[in-house]
């Protein structure tokens, strides 16, 4: 490994949580999380990591005035699909829960066509609702292409099982309609993965060493969330629940020693040599939270270099401290 | 002058207004500022002026759910006064407008006797409103000490004066507490003080070459906003408004070709040297902006170097362009 944890500062960005960056191929860093106030969508880039933390944001879209779109965005994703920008997006019509106690989220999608997506945010336009068969609680989707099929992976509340949310994936029509059913990859079984809350959101998919692996954060959004993994081999039916092995511990969680609490909702980029994989994740650095925790804007995006061990799989390590002076 | 504009990466912290920074004896440089959503007040500390951009923020005070402080938090500073911090900031409490089309602010000042103003937002006293004879719009004030007096200067709206305010000093009785009456130093007269709304606010000052200088913003908070300043003589009684020389040009405003609009609201610290004085102030980098400027989040925090002419006065030069990479 060429590019060493100390290399960046972290936190790197304060105050941004569900972090997504992307390396596009015009060798610009794209950055965009949620905002703390839940309320628009922004795009920050730079030609390194550490630029991000600098990068003047541009808004691309702000959240309606009143309906499906209105209250608590979160978790945008930006992906360069056939040479066009699609931002994912949770998207609520109320700050209130359901009768379930469940926030009401819904998965949107809106496209720009133009090459800089920075340009204006006249250039989105909304694709609406992207509509799974089930109607219910739906977040944190993200896509990836394997044998040039587009597919779509996302956390949605089925009320036939206990928790707020499992893991789904199906093969998408195009970026914004599925193409077939989902199937469950999966939901909340460990302790690790029901602590407070019983939670499976946040998949984020990394190709490497002939396997798909899918990260996804579990448990409550305190100090108990952690990122956990299932993996697929490249060369099988990635449809097929039976392909994919769910590990039965976290790969990435707290560090008290540290005071890194409750590491989660990663992406995965690449370092400036083009070679060293980065592993992005929210954090904060103290359990001692005041209020409803949703208003809490301290959830912080950090950055580190991670490994891979001998077997192929991801060696992530531990949250590394702060490091800013 | 030992350093440079270019040791400093600018933006120095996106999406924080009316920045202040305070370099404390502890060696901590310690920074706050209006955030978007307006809901709090949040300190961070780093021991470089680059750290900043890094530290994780400390909510130390959250507006109430009702009242006079339930709105709009406008612009903290951070002083430390015989062994106390003190924070002043604007609330509103309401975001309406009033019947001459004015915002509805009053100042308020909090105050935390413990060494370590970031330990817990449980150790912030509230001292409610700083009163003056005036009961009107009322925003931005700082203070400072001179001749073992201390002295608070504000913005504040007179009805029988046209624009939104003008810019009052008083001595204190204590750090919450006027002892004499306002007197007004500068009312927005001038073109370049009254584009869009007539306006004199964020007032700062620094004591150098036998003088006091007053600086404060002026015009829209739009491309139009600028710093104007004043000066006194520091052997001469303060309260006296015929003591203070008014600038009849901004001594520093918008650089177009480097699209660096609006800058403002200005706080004044020093380099890690302890000798280079650095100006600390809010910038846009575009004039386009949707919907109400209030609510678009990017106003951000710059720093640079200054340096003074040989007349005593202090030479800003125009705001730096972007550098990050």
């Amino acid at each position: 490994m060429s590019i060493s944890s100390s290399q960046y500062i972290n936190p790197l960005i304060v105050q941004r949580a569900d972090p997504y960056i992307y390396k596009h191929t015009d060798g610009y860093y794209y950055f965009t999380a949620s905002v703390p106030a839940y309320n628009l969508i922004e795009i920050r880039r730079a030609k390194t990591l550490a630029g991000l933390a600098h990068a003047a944001p541009q808004t691309i879209w702000r959240k309606h005035e009143s309906g499906d779109m209105s209250q608590l965005i979160w978790a945008p994703e930006l992906h360069y699909i056939d040479g066009k920008w699609f931002v994912y997006f949770a998207a609520s019509k109320t700050t209130e829960f359901d009768r379930n106690g469940m926030f009401q989220h819904r998965m949107f999608c809106i496209e720009c066509d133009v090459a800089d997506p920075m340009a204006s945010e006249e250039n989105w336009v909304e694709h609406g609702q992207i509509k799974t068969p089930m109607d219910s609680f739906s977040l944190d989707a993200t896509c990836f292409e394997a044998q040039g099929i587009l597919y779509y992976v996302w956390a949605q509340k089925d009320p036939d099982i206990k928790g707020n949310s499992n893991l789904y994936i199906a093969e998408m029509e195009n970026p914004w309609t599925l193409k077939t059913d989902p199937v469950m990859l999966s939901k909340p079984e460990y302790d690790w993965e029901t602590h407070i809350f019983a939670v499976n959101e946040g998949p984020a998919v990394i190709h490497r060493n002939g396997r798909y692996f899918l990260t996804y954060s579990a448990s409550a959004t305190d100090e108990n969330y952690c990122i956990g993994m299932l993996s697929a081999s490249d060369n099988s039916d990635l449809l097929d629940p039976a392909n994919w092995t769910k590990y039965d511990k976290p790969v990435f969680q707290s560090d008290l020693a540290t005071h890194q609490y409750g590491p989660g909702h990663n992406s995965f980029t690449v370092a400036e040599d083009n070679q060293t994989d980065i592993l992005v994740y929210h954090c904060r650095n103290y359990t001692d939270i005041k209020g409803d925790p949703l208003y809490d804007p301290n959830r912080h995006t950090k950055i580190q270099p991670f490994t891979w061990n001998a077997d192929g799989t991801p060696n992530f390590g531990k949250p590394v401290p702060y490091n800013y002076q």
